[in-house]
C-alpha cells in the first residue's frame, strides 16, 4: 500500500497579520495532484489540520474542497485526527457519517476506538488513529485504568499500548499521532504541549507499528527509528523554518510490513527567506541581494539610525514581513554609554548631532540659527510656566 | 413519501443565560424516535440548525449525534439548509461527501443548483434546497441576471422561479426555504431578517411546488396556503411562545403530488409559561399557582415595593427566569406625581416612609433618635464642606 503522509497544514494562520490561504491553496492543489500522479491509495494528516479552534470560513471551505477532490475526484481515502490547534470536538463532526465514504476521522479521543482497517493487494492494513494526546484527556478518555497518568510520556504511552493491542494479529499497521517525540528538532511556530512540564514522549511506544505517521514538529524528520517520521508542516511557518525542506512523505508498505518512504518536496508560491545586510549593501547590490518576491525577514546590520528602512525595502521585498536590527542591538552596550554621557551635553549640541544622524549633513548657518531661536523661545515659555 | 418537516432549532442557544442544550438533546431524542415510529423516509430542516455562525462544542456534538442516529440507526435521508442564524459555509461542511450517504446540505446559495432527487414506490421526488436568500446573497450567486433586484421580496421570488424551472417535469417537488412570508405571524426570538426595510415575501412563487417547507417563524402556521407551511421551532425560544403548540409536520406527499399534513407535538423536559399575580397571591395559593419546574416568567402585580421576590418565589418556581412589574408599571404615572411632591418633604419624613415600605415596620423611638443623629452629623458635615 502506498498513502501520502502529511501534517500541520494550519489552515487559517496569519502570519505577520497575513492572510495565508492562497499560498495554503496553491500547495494543497499540488499535494492533490501528487497523490494522483503517485498513485497514492489513501492521504493520511497527522493533526493540526486548522491553525485554531475556530477556524476562519476560508479555511473550512479549503479544507471541504481539498477532502472533496481527493475523495470524490481522485477517489482516494483520506484519514485524519485532531492536532493541539484543532477543536477536536469541532473537527470530528459527522466523522461516523463520512466513514462510510471514505473519510476517517479522529477528532475527540475515544478510549480504545477500532483500528480502520484498509486493503490493499496483500490483505489489511490497520490504521490506529490517535489524536492530540493530553494527559488529562487520556483520563477522561479512559477512566479509572488511566487515572494513575501523569505527563505526556505515560499518557501517550499507554493510549499507544492501547491502540496496538486493537491490531489484528498478523495486520500490518500504521499510528497516526500527534505528540512530540523526545529529541526532535522543534521549529519557533509549533505551540508547545506543556508550559512548564516536558510535553515529549518516548518513540519506543510505536515500535509494534509498521510505520507511525506523525505530527507537531514542522521539519521533516525521523524519530527515534526509519519507521517512525514527522513528514514536516505544508508550508514554513516561520521564519526559523526557512532552511527547512517542505512537503509530504509518500510510504510505500510492502507485503511483509516494512516500510520504505521518499520524501516529496511542495513548493509555495512564496518561499520563506531571511536576508542580512546593511541597508545600503540590500538597497546597491542585485546581485548579492536580487529582487524577489518571497516573505522576507530583514535583518539589518546598520550600527546607526537608518530613515525609513520598511518602505526602501519593500522596492527590493515587496512582501518584506519584518526587519530586524541585529546591528543595533551589538551596539545596544556601547550606546548605553554613550546615552549616559550624552545626557549631560548641551540641548543644541544634542539636536546637531541627532540632525546629523538622520539626514547625513550638519546644519548650515540659518538652520543653526533657527535652532537657537526655537531654543530660545522654548526655554522662555518654560520659565514663565514656572512662575 | 412521507417526510418530517422541521425548523428553527436553534441548538446552542442562551434562554436568560442558561444553555438549552440537554432540553434539546431530550426533544431531538423525541424527534428521532417519532420519524422512526412514522415510517417517515426523510427528515427536513428548514434552517436555523443552530443559534449562531460559531455555536458552542455542545451544540456542534448534538447536532452530529442526531444526524448519524437518523443516518445511520434509522436509515433516513436528512435534508438541511443554513436560516439567517447559521453560517452558510461552515454548515455546509462536507456537504459533498455527505451526499453520498445521504445528507443534504444547502449551506451557501448556489446558482441554479440542480434539485435533490429523492425516489418513493410512486416515482421520483424533487427538493429544491434554498438556504437564506438575502438580496446580496442573490445577486452574489447569480451575477448579472440578478444585479437589478432589490429587497427580498424580489430576491426570493427570482430565486424561487430559477429552482422551480430545475425540477424535471411531471415530477413531484419540494421547496425548503428560509424566510419571511408576508402575514405570518412572528415570536420574540426570531431575528429580524432585515432591520427598516421590508423582509417580508409573498407566498405565490412557492405556487410551482407540491409543498413548501418553511424555515424562521417560530409558531407552526400555513403561509397562504394549505402546502406552503412552517412548522415551527423546536422548542419554545421566547415568553411571547409560551401559548404555541411545538413540534414537527408529517408530510404526506401523495402519487399524484397532493400532501396531506399533520402537525405532531413533542415534549420539552421543561415547558415555558407566564404566571400573573401579587406575590402574596403566587405565594399562598397553591391551587391557583401549582408549584412547577417549567421556566417561568412572572408578572408581579404588587404596586408597592416589595422584598427579595425572586428569592421567594424560587421556592415555588426553582426554574424561574425572569419576574417583571407591570404592576408597578401602571402605578408609574401616580408615583411621577409622587416623586415630585416628595422631593419638597424632609429627609427625616421620606427615610421613615422608605423604612416603612421595605420592612412593613415603623421606626422606632430609638430608631428614630439614631436617624435624626446620623441626619444632623451629615448636615454638619455638609456645611463644613462648603466652607
Amino acid at each position: 500500500m502506498r498513502f501520502i503522509h502529511t501534517a500541520d497544514w494550519h489552515l487559517g494562520r496569519l502570519f505577520f497579520g497575513r492572510h495565508l490561504t492562497d499560498d495554503q491553496a496553491h500547495v494543497l492543489d499540488e499535494l492533490v495532484r501528487l497523490a494522483k500522479d503517485a498513485c497514492a491509495e489513501a492521504v493520511v494528516i497527522a493533526g493540526d489540520i486548522y491553525d485554531r479552534a475556530v477556524p476562519p470560513v476560508e479555511a473550512v471551505e479549503l479544507f471541504d474542497d481539498t477532502l472533496s477532490r481527493l475523495l470524490l475526484e481522485e477517489k482516494l481515502k483520506v484519514i485524519y485526527i485532531a492536532g493541539n490547534h484543532d477543536s477536536a470536538a469541532r473537527l470530528g463532526f459527522g466523522s461516523r457519517l463520512l466513514a462510510g465514504g471514505g473519510v476517517f476521522v479522529a477528532g475527540q479521543l475515544q478510549a480504545d476506538a477500532p483500528p480502520i482497517i484498509l486493503d490493499d493487494a496483500h490483505g489489511k492494513v490497520a490504521f490506529s488513529l490517535l489524536p492530540y494526546m493530553e494527559p488529562a484527556t487520556v483520563r477522561f478518555a479512559y477512566g479509572e485504568a488511566a487515572q494513575e497518568l501523569m505527563g505526556f510520556d505515560e499518557a501517550t504511552s499507554f493510549t499507544v499500548a492501547r491502540a496496538a493491542a486493537l491490531v489484528p494479529e498478523r495486520c500490518r499497521s500504521v499510528a497516526v499521532a500527534h505528540a512530540f517525540i523526545a529529541g526532535g528538532a522543534s521549529s519557533d511556530s509549533e505551540r508547545p504541549l506543556s508550559v512548564g512540564g516536558s510535553d515529549s514522549v518516548s518513540p519506543a511506544c510505536f515500535a509494534p507499528f509498521s510505520y507511525t505517521a506523525l505530527g507537531h514538529l514542522h521539519a521533516p524528520q525521523r524519530a527515534g527509528a526509519e519507521n517512525i517520521r514527522y513528514s514536516g508542516s505544508l508550508m514554513k511557518y516561520s521564519f526559523s523554518e526557512a532552511g527547512q525542506r517542505k512537503g509530504v512523505t509518500i510510504v510505500d508498505l510492502a507485503a511483509d510490513g516494512t516500510v520504505s518512504v521518499e520524501e516529496v518536496p511542495l513548493a509555495a508560491p512564496h518561499d520563506l527567506a531571511v536576508v542580512r545586510g546593511t541597508l545600503e549593501e540590500i538597497l546597491g547590490d542585485r546581485e548579492r541581494f536580487p529582487k524577489s518576491e518571497d516573505y522576507i525577514a530583514v535583518e539589518l546590520m546598520d550600527e546607526g539610525p537608518v530613515l525609513d528602512a520598511n518602505g526602501k525595502l519593500r522596492a527590493v521585498y515587496p512582501n518584506l514581513l519584518q526587519v530586524t536590527r541585529p546591528g543595533l542591538m551589538e551596539q545596544a552596550g556601547i550606546l548605553r554609554e554613550q546615552g549616559r554621557e550624552k545626557l549631560g551635553r548641551p540641548d543644541d549640541v544634542l539636536f546637531s548631532e541627532f540632525f546629523a544622524d538622520m539626514t547625513g549633513k550638519k546644519l548650515d548657518e540659518a538652520q543653526e540659527k533657527a535652532l537657537h531661536e526655537a531654543l530660545a523661545e522654548l526655554l522662555r515659555e518654560e520659565r514663565e510656566a514656572k512662575i
